[in-house]
C-alpha cells in the first residue's frame, strides 16, 4: 500500500472503528471522503494543529456534520488536541467527540454542524469576514489577513434552501477565497439521490457566479491537488468542486447504498472492508507509525506557516503600528476603550420615538467607536434602520464596506452571521422583521448552542405594525425565542432602554442577543421614572414606583406595552387612589438570572400582578400566580391601523385598569 | 387608449387608489404587473368567478403577496365576490381586503401569501396534487382533473431558500402544468437588485429542469400570449417566464425605484401617473364601463368552461360510476365511510414500541382505507416511518404513487403540504425530525393561519434520540410549536395513544396537527389503565387513577415521559402508600379547549402536581401552581446513549418520586 493509501485508510478505519465502538454514527461519508480530507489536512490547509486559534489559519467547515468521525480522525492524526481516547469515546457522555461536531467543545472544530446546509452558509460568513478584514487591514506588501475558507458539503446541504441563499450571496459578492467540495456520492438516506434530486450543480452554481470544477476520482490525489490549485488561482469567484465519491467506499456490501450512511457496518462487514482495502490489522483503532508520522507533518508545516505569519505581523506592526494594535485588539475580541461613551443618552426631549428609530441612532453611534460592528439587513434596511450611515455597503468595489446587503435571505443571513462571529474580528448583526425570525430559527439555535456573539435586530415586533396584517404580525415569536436556551431576548420600552439593550448586546459574548423593536412610535418613559434605564441589564426592574408603601398591584409589561401600563398606573392612582408599581420586563432571561431576592423585590410575592404584552402570553406564565391577570394575544393578528387592533384586542390602558380593579376589588 | 390599455390601466388605478386611500400598501408591483394579470384573468386562466371552488379551475397564486391590490383588483373586475366597497376598505379592520391576501378570507384567494417564497412552493404543491389526482382519476377520453397552476413571484421569492427547494422538486418531478412568472423588475426594497442579487435565473431554473421563457415587454399582450402558449405546450417541464416589468410603471418620479415598492404614491404623484398613462378621470376608484364589460367576460367564459367540465364529469360518471363517486367524495373532503375501523387497536401484547413505529403501522392501516392520504418525508422516511408500503413513490413514471420523496427540503415540504391541502382531494402529511420543525416554521404558521388540514409527523422528539447529540435533540420545540395559534400538537404516550392521535389528525379539518413521536421504544401503558386511549381526544386525561379517594399528588407527563410517571406512581404507592394519579397530557391545546369542569376534574385545584417532559418546561407553566414541580430541560442536550442523558438530566422515576415526596411531605 502506498503511503498515501496507508494514510487515507488509517483515517477510514478510525471512522469505521469509532462508529462501530459507539454502535452508532455515520461511517459511509468518511469512507468516501477520506482521500479529500487527507489531501486537505496534510497539504492544502494552512493550519497549525498546535494553535487552532491562529487568526490567519484557513478555515475548514464540515457542513455534512454527520461525517464527524472524518473530522475527528483528521484532527487527531494532524496533531490537534483530540486524543485516541477521545476517538474511542465517540458519542459518549462527556466526550470531546459528540455525534456531530460542536464548536467550543472540540479543538479544531470551526463551527457546529449537523443541521444540513448551515456549515456551508457559515463558511460564506467566514469568507465574508476575511474579505472585509483583509480590505480593512492589509497594506501594500503586508497581507496579514489572507486565508481561504474550505468546506465540504453533501447533497443534503445542497437540497436545503439555505444553500441557495448562501451560495447566491457568495457568488454575487465574489468571495474568491471560498472553496467548497460537494461530496457527490449520489446516495441520500432514502435511496439514490435520483429519487428526488437531479439538479445540475454545474449550471446551478454557475448561475450564482461560481467557478465549478470536478474531481472525477477522489482516490486520485493529483486530481484533488489540481482542483485546489485551480480554485486558489481564481480570486474573483468562489469555487465549488463537484467531487465524485463513493459512500461506504471499500465496503463490499454497503458501498454506494443508503445503508452505508447512518449505521455501523457491523463486525463482519468491517472485517470485509479491511480485506477489501488490504488493511492488514485486525485490531480496531490502529494507527500505523508511518501513517501517523506523515499526517503529523502537519504540525511542522503548520508551525512554519504560523511562524512566517508572526514575522509578517511584526513587519506590519513596524510599518503600521496603530493598525497592528487595532488588528490585535479586534482579533482578541476586546472592545475599544471608552466605546460606551458613544452610546447616546436619550431624554424626554427626544419625544415619542419608535424603538427601531432609537436603535438606528444607537447603531450609528456605536459604529463610530466600534469599527468591528459589521452588519445589515435582509432587504429591510430602511425599515430595520440597521444602516451605518457613513460607511459604504460591502461590495467587491468597497470590500471594507460595513453595511451588508444580505438580500431577502433571512436564513442565510442567520448562518452567515454565525460564520462572521466564528471567524472573529467583527461583531456581526442582522435585521429583519420579528415575524421572519421564523425563517432563520435553525441558525439562531446554532448561535445559541455555540455561545457566540450575534446580534439580531428584529423590528416590527407586534400587531403594532398595523396594516400589513397577520402574515407580518408576530404573535408566538417572543415565546418561541424565549424558550431557546442561551438566547437573550430584549424588548426595550423606549429609546433609553433601547440604548441599554444595545450596550448589553455588544458586551454579551457568550450567546446571541435578539433586540425586539417596534415599528410604531412609543413614548419616552420619563415621569415619574424611578430607576435609570441602565437597570435594564437586570432584565426587569421597577420603572415607575408607587408613592409610598407597598403597591396594591404590580403592572408588568415589555416594549411598546410599557407605555400603556404607565398610563394605566396613572389612572389607577388618580381615579382610584391606588398604589401602583410598573415593572419593565425587557428581558425575561436576564431577570430570571438575577438572585431570588432581587426578583422578589421587583415582583413581591403576594401582590397581585397584571401583565401586558402584545404577544402570546405563554412565556409570562412563569411570572403569574393563579389569580393574576395576563393581557396577551392567543390568536393571529389582523390587517388594520395599529391603534384599532390594539383596541380590538383589548391591549389598552382601559383594560389594564379594569383588570387591576377586578384584582384589587 | 386601446381597450386593452383601458382595462390594464383600470387595474393599475384601482391598486394605486386602494393604497392611497389606505395610506398604506404596495402600489409599485401592481402597476408593473397589471398587463400580466389582465392577460391571465381575461384570457388564460380557466376559472369561474361565480364559483371559486370549482375543482378543475386553474390555480393562481400571487407569491409576492404584498402586491395584493393587483389580485383584489383583478378579482373584483373579473366578477368575483370582491366588491368596490371591499377595495375601498383595503387594509381596514374587518375588511375582505387585508394587507396581504388571505385564503379563506377573500373569495378567489387560493392561498395566503406575503412571507416571501411561500406562494411559489404552495403552487408546486398544488401542481403536485393535480398530477397525482389526474393520474388517479382520469381515464382514456375523460380528463376530469386537468388544470394548470399559475404563479407570479418576485425577486424576493427567488432569493428565499424555499424557492430553491420547491423549484428543484418541481423540476425533478416534471410538474409540467406549473407555469410561473418572475416579476423581473430589478428593484428590491433596499435598492436595485444588483446590490445583492445577480443570479442568472435562466441557468438556475434550467439547472432544475425547468423550461425558461422570456417576456421582454410586459406591456405587449402578444408577448404574454406567446409565452403562455409555449408554456402550455410543454408538458414534461414546469415553466418559468422571466417577465421584464417596471415597478411603479407610469409614475414619473418613482418608476424603477425602491420608493415605488411599499408606500403610497401621494396625491400629487397619483395625478402625474394618471397624466402619464392618459387616464382622463380625476376621481379615484373609477372603473370605466367598457373596461368592466370586457373584464367581466371572464364570468361568461368561466361559466362556459365550468359547464363543459360538468358535462365531462357526467360522461365520466356514466362510464366510470364508482370512480366518479369517489372523485366527488374526495374533492368534497369527506372521509370514506367506516375508515376508522382501519385504525389498529394496540394492546399490551404489542409490547414496548417506539411511538414512531406505532405511527408507521397506523399510517399504513389508515392509508389502506383512505386513498387520499398522500405524503412522505424529507429524506427520513426510514426514520419517520412515513412510507405507505403497498404504494409506489410518486414519480413521472408512477404519477399515482402515494409516497412523496420530498428530499432534504423541510421548508419546501411544509409549503408544498399547504399547497396539497389547498388544492383538495388529498390529505397531506410530511415527516422529519422534530428538531427540524424549525426549518419549516414559516410554512407551519401559514397552515395554522389558513386553518387547513396538514399533518406533520415529527419523530426523534427529545434527548431520547441519544447519540446524535444536541444539534438533533429538540428542547424548545414543543413550547415553540404549542404557542402557534391554531396548531394542535399531540405527543402520544404509547402505541394506543398514537393510533388515537392519528384518528384525531385525519379528522381535524380546521388546522394543522403536529404528531410528536419518539425514536426510542416506550412501554405500552396497560395496567392499571383507567381510561381508554380514545380519551386522548380531550388532550389530557386520567390514565392511571389512585385506588380510592382523592389523590395525594397528580403526576402529569406527555409522550415518552408518561411511562416514567407511571413507574414513579407505582413506587409512591408501594413504598409510601400514597394515592397517585397519572395524567397523560398528550395535547395541551385539546385539553385547554375542554370545559373548566373537565379540566378541574383531571387536575383538581389544590392537589400538588409534578410535571415531567423531556423538553423546555415553559409551556407547562400554565398547569403549575407556585408550589408544584416541573421536571424539564432548560439547556441544550448532549451526545450519549439515551438512558444516560435521561439520568444525567434527572428525568427519572427516582426524581419524580423524590419531587413528589418533597411536595407531599
Amino acid at each position: 500500500m502506498s503511503l498515501d493509501d496507508l494514510c487515507i485508510n488509517t483515517l477510514r478505519m478510525l471512522a469505521i472503528d469509532g462508529v462501530q465502538k459507539a454502535d452508532s454514527g455515520h461511517p459511509g461519508a468518511p469512507m468516501g471522503l477520506a482521500p479529500l480530507a487527507y489531501a486537505l489536512f496534510t497539504r492544502h490547509l494552512r493550519h497549525n494543529p498546535a494553535d487552532p486559534t491562529w487568526p490567519n489559519r484557513d478555515r475548514f467547515v464540515l457542513s455534512n456534520g454527520h461525517a464527524s468521525m472524518l473530522l475527528y480522525g483528521a484532527l487527531h492524526l494532524s496533531g490537534y488536541d483530540v486524543t485516541m481516547d477521545d476517538l474511542k469515546a465517540f458519542r459518549q457522555w462527556g466526550s470531546r467527540t459528540p455525534g456531530h461536531p460542536e464548536h467550543g467543545h472540540t479543538p479544531g472544530v470551526e463551527t457546529t454542524t449537523g443541521p444540513l446546509g448551515q456549515g456551508l452558509a457559515n463558511a460564506v460568513g467566514m469568507a465574508l469576514a476575511e474579505a472585509q478584514l483583509a480590505a480593512s487591514f492589509n497594506k501594500d506588501g503586508h497581507a496579514i489577513v489572507d486565508h481561504h475558507t474550505f468546506f465540504i458539503c453533501g447533497d443534503g446541504c445542497l437540497m436545503e434552501g439555505i444553500s441557495h441563499e448562501a451560495a447566491s450571496f457568495a457568488g454575487h459578492f465574489r468571495l474568491g477565497k471560498l472553496i467548497g467540495f460537494y461530496d457527490d456520492n449520489r446516495i441520500s438516506i432514502d435511496g439514490p439521490t435520483t429519487i428526488t434530486f437531479t439538479d445540475d450543480p454545474v449550471k446551478r452554481f454557475e448561475a450564482y457566479g461560481w467557478q465549478v470544477l470536478h474531481i472525477h476520482e477522489v482516490n486520485d490525489q493529483s486530481e484533488i491537488d489540481r482542483a485546489v490549485a485551480t480554485a486558489r488561482a481564481e480570486t474573483a469567484r468562489p469555487t465549488l468542486v463537484v467531487t465524485r465519491t463513493h459512500i461506504g467506499y471499500g465496503s463490499p456490501n454497503r458501498q454506494d447504498t443508503s445503508r452505508a450512511h447512518g449505521e455501523p457496518l457491523g463486525e463482519a462487514e468491517v472485517a470485509l472492508v479491511k480485506q477489501t482495502l488490504g488493511w492488514p490489522w485486525t485490531d480496531s483503532f490502529v494507527v500505523p507509525r508511518d501513517a501517523l508520522d506523515h499526517w503529523r507533518l502537519a504540525r511542522e508545516r503548520g508551525a512554519g506557516l504560523h511562524e512566517q505569519w508572526r514575522r509578517d505581523l511584526i513587519a506590519y506592526a513596524r510599518a503600521h503600528p496603530d493598525d497592528a494594535k487595532e488588528f490585535g485588539r479586534r482579533m482578541q475580541g476586546v472592545l475599544p476603550g471608552g466605546w460606551q461613551k458613544a452610546i447616546p443618552a436619550f431624554t424626554a426631549e427626544n419625544g415619542t420615538m419608535a424603538t427601531r428609530a432609537a436603535s438606528g441612532i444607537v447603531v450609528n453611534a456605536i459604529a463610530a467607536k466600534v469599527p468591528e460592528l459589521f452588519g445589515g439587513s435582509a432587504d429591510l434596511a430602511g425599515s430595520n434602520l440597521t444602516t451605518i450611515k457613513d460607511a459604504p455597503r460591502f461590495s467587491p468595489e468597497h470590500p471594507a464596506g460595513r453595511n451588508i446587503a444580505f438580500g431577502v435571505r433571512e436564513h442565510g443571513m442567520g448562518a452567515m452571521l454565525n460564520g462572521l462571529a466564528l471567524h472573529g474580528g467583527v461583531v456581526p448583526y442582522g435585521g429583519t422583521f420579528l415575524v421572519f425570525s421564523d425563517y432563520m430559527r435553525p441558525a439562531i439555535r446554532l448561535a445559541a448552542l455555540m455561545g457566540i456573539r450575534v446580534i439580531y435586530v428584529f423590528t416590527h415586533d407586534s400587531i403594532g405594525l398595523g396594516e400589513d396584517g397577520p402574515t407580518h404580525q408576530p404573535i408566538e415569536h417572543l415565546t418561541a425565542l424565549r424558550c431557546i436556551p442561551n438566547l437573550t431576548v430584549v424588548r426595550p420600552a423606549d429609546a433609553a432602554e433601547t440604548a441599554e439593550a444595545w450596550r448589553f448586546a455588544v458586551q454579551h459574548t457568550s450567546g446571541p442577543v435578539a433586540l425586539v423593536l417596534t415599528r410604531q412610535k412609543v413614548p419616552f418613559i420619563s415621569d415619574p421614572r424611578r430607576a435609570p434605564a441602565s437597570e435594564l441589564a437586570k432584565g426587569g426592574y421597577v420603572l415607575v414606583e408607587c408613592e409610598s408603601g407597598e403597591p396594591d398591584v404590580v403592572l408588568m409589561a415589555s416594549g411598546s406595552e410599557v407605555g400603556i401600563a404607565v398610563q394605566a398606573s396613572r389612572r389607577l392612582h388618580d381615579e382610584d387612589n391606588r398604589q401602583v408599581r410598573v415593572v419593565s420586563m425587557a428581558s425575561h432571561e436576564l431577570f430570571l438570572a438575577q438572585p431570588a431576592a432581587y426578583r422578589d423585590s421587583v415582583l413581591p410575592p403576594g401582590i397581585p400582578r397584571v401583565g401586558l404584552e402584545a404577544a402570546h402570553p405563554m412565556s409570562w406564565d412563569r411570572f403569574l400566580g393563579p389569580r393574576d391577570v395576563m393581557l396577551g394575544i392567543e390568536r393571529f393578528g389582523a390587517s388594520a391601523p395599529s391603534q384599532r387592533i390594539y383596541d380590538e384586542f383589548g391591549l389598552t390602558a382601559d383594560h389594564v385598569v379594569s383588570s387591576a380593579r377586578s384584582l384589587i376589588g
